[in-house]
């Protein structure tokens, strides 16, 4: 009936560590809010803010209420494919799970949403917007975190996992959250078509520019500072020695993640600026942060179980999936504003995959065993670990394209029949904010040209 | 004479939760920086960001020559009204305090005279807003921060409290920083008077947008990420077992804080969402920030000891006082640009009620007397605490409306008097950049329209 | 063959306090990208913020490749010039460095291009910058780092030192990181020679204001942030304990460093306020923001060896040299749009001598000696503690001087030479953005004038 102090100094280290990077993976929240709204015409950017507001407001109920439940609850009659209790954090904190666990978890859920509405922005009703966000956050992605991450699900790896011997190995997201967001926003974007304008007569495309580069810049540089927390954070214990080594732990794991984080995205950023330098012959700020995301999205599978070196090819073919999507993307006026679908969607596809041919085994068995020693598994093919983990990847990769397919394609057709998913025409040509919000983001004052203005009011008076 | 390993152990962890809390409630810094200058008028831009980074470094200087002494001083002299040592540091570290600590308090003291300047910004002299900065940093708050937070303050709470057998609880400070923020910024808008223009000759409002959407997002987002600094970092220590359970301690009620603090804020903003879109219409995002804000400012007093669902319920009113306020505001013909008083002063007071209303007394004696067993002590009047706690609540109320009143009223009057409070309408005319700081906040380059002026530029030369 | 209790807790808070001040120093990068940003044109803000990420995205590769290697290579064969081991991190992680450790490297290194970005900004050529940027984060810089900060560095501090007894005290890189970029800046600088227009005919300044002056406090805040990371962080570990005290160790020079780092960067900004207004007859918000900086980049050897009360001294004198500096600079007709060399040079070596006048002896002893009893070792002058450190700090800065000069200015030269470096006048005055990187940073959609274009939409309709 004491706590002890080994209990005391272990539970206050890892929650330490769990929640301040709970508090980064919010900021990506941020991230995306100005990534988006530098993305977009300024007659949208107050639409595209607050849908990035609403995403975590509604998303803390939501996810408080029964996400959070449908994801981990793991009570007696739980089962493979969505858990059962913890609504409304009903017995929690529990033996499993505490308070910062929760927060944790909600700071991934809410992100998902953000992901999707990039890719219908600038064309959707915002009451749509509330719909689809509430579904997504609330249950569809719930439900395939429950399958990886959650201890009974059906993806989940571990040395005892029925799927293959092996489980899928997604550790902090590239199929649970990219390209559940990506796909989603796949099947938005196709069902309600390009804006107004972005291809001509001929189908070809019509450049598009978002209103303000340092907003992109910005957003990206707080998406990477956020995915500091993404990433290395996914461990959830730091305090977690491995018993095959006399000096390494989770503390070792969790610094060599950060450094396959920023490895895959440097190098997925540096091949984007060459590559479209060499294909649209001028230097680009936004496809370079375009990049450097898309090594994100991409290392996120494997980012815990992979060497460095193979870091740099991950967000090499990373950048190669991205740069690849968006040329077919436009050859099939597929208009997507964010390249979310790409990027989320492709990029992350691409994880799961190269997680299953360059997962090492010793990290394998460090991440998921805690270093055991005398555990075998599946690891990666390229290393000599057999077909059971790619084919768990390919497994989780499949399963997610159709779950989200069949709840997130029907749930936008329907809202599509309704006439409650895209805004008029009329509408989206004078923007939505103006339509929608009362009012654009931003206001020239007209008073700002001080001195003239200042000398008609001293006329005005004058006159009066 | 040897630090022992618990020590160091100890320390250490309890460190780096405090500096890291106190490097995000800096955030906040940089937080209300942006939703200010977000939500004035372009040409008062400049001046209201350099109001928001002179509280940072004046306030640096009077909080460590003064201002930590008056709040934390608390030598064997020491009394309930203020403190009276540590001046410049003096005898830091000591058995109570570390450098950590001051850090900390630091970064709570300097967004008191931020919230302030929102009341009465794009009409002030920049002089007058040194002068009152720097009393209200210096000793107005740091007097009250001495009541409530000081041990020997008359209004700390603890099971040997002297008012009510309760003290008040006012964790984080709704109070003791936004309240007194607030009132403080009511007595200079009331002073001051409305901006030129904002209401107009029949009284009516005149609106006046601020003149940047984005940073007003921007802004909210950093304060929420800061308010994980804010709230949960007020434990102070976060390697504390609570001795009534078997695994639980003060990394328990941290993780909780996060979690009510989060949805608090997140069912203000959803209320607020609604709410102003049945009485305005639209979709507003600035009015779905400052919800957000109302509500994290109402839960900052009782965020460690409520239940989550309790926290809903302060949000949720939370969002009533601040939509309810704004309609008296403007029908009395107050003006606050940035809604301080309402948003700052009224969710500041609502949050100290409720918490009288709604602390749990397991938590509470967890989170102020380490969760021993056996003592009792007046909790929430709805859980069936007795009055004492909201006795003490309406007693801090009072207290800091009055010490407010009677210190900073005064003085903003007496500035006024001295014609150094308002500048002249021409001025506010004009604008507070161009006739106080040199310039405005942005340029449009005219070479920014490229291709026309670099025609002209090789005319110019053509010529010569 | 087990990892003990006590590594596994001491190596679980130190990575998360190495990490977490990782991430901070990170936010740095972010902090130049929006501070460049603000200070430049609008027509140049796209080539700025693309500099800023690709200093992170290359300096990641040629880090990991070879620049830690450099800096922290300390094998056998190791000498006091450059490193030789630990090449794209083989033998990482190593009895002396973990993973964390050199991610705070990165985190360190990246910044050093992005300094020197400033100076030349407005008018180099992007592949200039890809050449220069790589030689000094790869090369130029580490070598440096590894005389200062590698054990076996010639420079490096320690009570068995060669150089005077003493070694050089750069805690966190006023010469190390700031002089170097700093210096580097100022050949670039006047090898290019000012902006076309900066100076005219007579050779008085024309003023260039930047476009954006809510990015220069953006920047500017999010620097501040980003230095509870740099100056605090640079301990490495926190969890040592000073066997001369009964309860202090790192965890309080920790605290320390960081009151230091915020006192004089908070007195340097006031110095400036005042100053600037009594020169130039304004509050300049944009010249407080220069000052805090240089109050950063001073105390940045220094932070952790001195009294709080000598920081504010240091500030002080920071101003002075900025203000100085940029007074001669304009009468030397030397431009440097971001102030690079005057702040992070000029201020950078006025730090270094700064910690040779005021370095605390027990101050220096716990954070260099771990506090051991009995070790005598030089310290600052004016506290009594003789010639050694001073000499060793004019000893570090100029080496610092020479060493980047004869790299960095050939270099520049050599670039010059080849016509890689300067753009022309044509593509100068028509801007960067438009001629090398397709485009304006900013798009005031014409669409943006809702009524009107919708008005014109409609009427298009009819016609039609």
């Amino acid at each position: 009936m004491e706590v002890s102090w080994e209990t005391s100094v272990t539970d206050s280290i890892n929650t330490i560590y769990l929640l301040f990077s709970a508090y980064l993976v919010f900021v990506m929240q941020l991230g995306f809010a100005m990534l988006c709204a530098g993305s977009v015409r300024a007659k949208n950017a107050m639409n595209i803010l607050l849908t990035n507001v609403v995403d975590a407001v509604v998303g803390s109920l939501s996810y408080f209420l029964f996400g959070f439940a449908f994801a981990f609850g793991g009570g007696p009659d739980s089962n493979p494919f969505i858990g059962t209790n913890y609504f409304a954090l009903k017995d929690i904190p529990s033996t499993s799970y505490d308070y910062s666990f929760f927060l944790y978890q909600w700071a991934f859920a809410i992100a998902v949403a953000g992901i999707t509405s990039g890719s219908i922005a600038e064309r959707t009703q915002f009451s749509a917007y509330l719909i689809f966000s509430f579904f997504l956050t609330g249950f569809v992605y719930p439900v395939v975190a429950h399958w990886v991450w959650s201890s009974n699900g059906w993806l989940h790896p571990g040395s005892t996992s029925l799927l293959f011997g092996s489980g899928a190995i997604d550790f902090a997201g590239s199929g649970v959250v990219h390209l559940v967001g990506g796909v989603a926003g796949l099947w938005g974007a196709l069902i309600e078509g390009p804006r107004v304008g972005r291809f001509d007569a001929f189908g070809k495309p019509v450049q598009m520019r978002g209103h303000n580069a340092t907003l992109v810049v910005l957003g990206t540089f707080l998406l990477w500072f956020g995915w500091f927390g993404f990433n290395p954070g996914s461990f959830n214990k730091i305090l977690v020695s491995y018993p095959d080594t006399f000096d390494q732990g989770n503390w070792t794991g969790v610094g060599r993640t950060a450094v396959t984080t920023t490895l895959s995205g440097s190098t997925a950023g540096i091949v984007t600026l060459f590559g479209r330098r060499l294909l649209v012959g001028h230097w680009d700020a936004l496809d370079v942060c375009n990049g450097v995301l898309g090594g994100f999205v991409a290392i996120t599978s494997g980012c815990s179980v992979v060497e460095p070196w193979a870091a740099i090819v991950c967000g090499f073919f990373a950048a190669c999936v991205l740069i690849g999507l968006n040329i077919i993307a436009l050859k099939l006026n597929y208009d997507d504003p964010l390249e979310a679908a790409q990027l989320h969607g492709g990029c992350g596809a691409w994880g799961l995959i190269f997680t299953g041919l360059f997962a090492k085994e010793e990290f394998v068995i460090q991440t998921y065993d805690s270093g055991n020693v005398g555990v075998t598994r599946p690891y990666g093919l390229f290393l000599g670990g057999g077909w059971g983990l790619i084919g768990a990847q390919v497994a989780e990769l499949v399963a997610i394209v159709g779950w989200v397919s069949v709840t997130m394609g029907p749930l936008f057709y329907i809202l599509h029949k309704l006439r409650i998913l895209r805004i008029s025409t009329d509408e989206e040509i004078a923007g939505l904010d103006i339509s929608s919000h009362g009012g654009y983001a931003y206001r020239a004052d007209p008073e700002e040209t001080g001195p003239r203005m200042y000398g008609e009011y001293l006329r005005f008076q004058d006159q009066s």
